[in-house]
């Protein structure tokens, strides 16, 4: 089925499912820090990541491999934690872990994951498919992850405060919306989905391009995650520019979007009305209560640019 | 269908075929020197272990994806030039790139790539199967990618003779066994098979620790590479322990071995009778003409160890 989205898309002959392969590597001092996490929180997040794109595009998470390039000086039983860190999280997402490598590294960890996920009666969302008119979602909370990583930036890795704790939680152990995922590419009201990994202000222009549509958010109905602001944070900038809340952004046409919301099931992480696609392919405006617009500029996270705050 | 050898191997529900996964990371220093090579010939390394764990195993490739962590310095150039490296060969077995990941990386280039192949008619081969008294056979030539590596660590990459460089061509861009890994296991003689990567003197051992058997090996049989006698290294030596040949390493049912050989199509590599596996699990042996037996000890790559060579 060639290139994907957030993952390959295969039809192995006579198979009743799709399978969709999708592959991410993590590397020491630029997606991680050994010092901010532990061995098992890093296992969480290199599996969440992987699982996250198979939510995005509605698959089920079937199966994984873990390719491991490690300094000599790690102990086996770091690795042993590394290893309970992917699996505990993957078993509870239905997937297995099928293969893998280890290696040696000059100085750094490296970790590279392919995971293996199988579409539902062959329905597979994909950034493109949105149209003019759509109303935009997300789920969950947005900029938690980025609050959390300030904390840790900020050297309160062992806070004793619950909401630091969680704020740095969701952060390391980001949970991946597979359920979600996998609702809202069976209920036929989505038209195109993808995860937001790097940010809003970064993976909302991606949809918008792969849809041929631009986009205007309502910026009061943005779900920020308030709690950064006892830090002294801005929850909207973190929002919009955060990254890592591996949360789900999608489409749903307007006709059917009230529908859907009456249908969306209550244990799965609740859905926020954001926005909506527009006509105007490629433009990303901001909307407040009184209608001001501004464009929303990308400052989240892209490959070949650093993240701000990992500038030293 | 759970953890496989060189590739796991999973039975999408209906499909006709068995679909086999490889996952194999490259990281520069361990496995590759960027001066050492191009990135062409990076792309094509890169692509030939991943189709040997499934030519290993049988598998016909299908399909691919690779994940390239860069530092910021690598020019587009380079990049387009290492993905040409990867498709190129990749399309001429006929894999297809189906997705990927490029992010940044601190200072050294890693190369994650996924690979996915199918076995027809379900037949796939294992390490496991072989037992006492069958043949042991190896494809092509051992020691040419050792004797490739050893020139260009004394300095002779921009050798004009013809004869180093096709050595250090063996080593920068091996070719690995598709076409007669799937023969092999289309044939139905076959009982166990592996790739040769990390050296004969490491590999052998984990063939017959999967069959639960020993070997003993005819020393004056080694299809050893005579070239690097020129070089005043030592064709056997490099042989038993040199790695990166990605030839193909089998057993057939001595009753059956003759048949096999005059059945097996002359197109492909030719393959030689290097000795047999024995009843004495664990228990690797050379044998001379005379009748002389020694141990075969393990002095081949392994993971945490690190090639002798590269110590510096």
């Amino acid at each position: 089925m060639g290139i994907g989205d957030d993952a390959a898309v295969i039809h192995p002959k006579g198979a009743r499912e799709y399978l969709l392969i999708t592959t991410d590597m993590l590397l020491e001092g630029i997606d991680f820090r050994l010092e901010w996490t532990t061995p098992r929180c890093l296992g969480c997040k290199a599996i969440a990541v992987n699982m996250s794109d198979l939510a995005a595009m509605g698959a089920r998470p079937l199966y994984f491999t873990v390719s491991l390039a490690l300094p000599a000086e790690i102990s086996e039983r770091w690795i042993a934690d590394f290893y309970d860190g992917l699996t505990d999280p993957a078993h509870s997402m239905g997937a297995q872990l099928i293969g893998g490598d280890l290696s040696l590294s000059e100085e750094e960890v490296s970790i590279a994951i392919t995971a293996v996920g199988e579409s539902r009666r062959q329905r597979v969302l994909y950034r493109e498919g949105g149209r003019a008119g759509d109303v935009l979602y997300v789920t969950g909370v947005l900029g938690r992850s980025a609050a959390g990583l300030r904390l840790l930036q900020t050297g309160h890795r062992n806070s004793r405060s619950r909401l630091r704790q969680e704020a740095i939680h969701a952060h390391q152990s980001p949970e991946p919306r597979c359920d979600a995922g996998l609702w809202l590419a069976q209920c036929g009201s989505v038209r195109c989905m993808m995860d937001l990994s790097d940010g809003l202000s970064m993976d909302l222009p991606r949809l918008c391009a792969a849809s041929g549509v631009g986009a205007e958010i309502d910026a009061e109905k943005l779900p920020v995650y308030s709690g950064s602001r006892r830090w002294k944070l801005d929850p909207a900038e973190l929002a919009l520019h955060g990254g890592e809340d591996y949360e789900l952004l999608f489409a749903v046409p307007e006709a059917k979007s009230y529908r859907f919301e009456d249908a969306y099931p209550p244990h799965l992480p609740g859905v926020t009305r954001i926005g909506r696609l527009t006509g105007d392919p490629g433009k990303i405006w901001m909307i407040d209560r009184e209608g001001r617009r501004w464009p929303l500029l990308e400052r989240g996270y892209d490959h070949f640019r650093r993240r701000p705050e990992q500038k030293q």
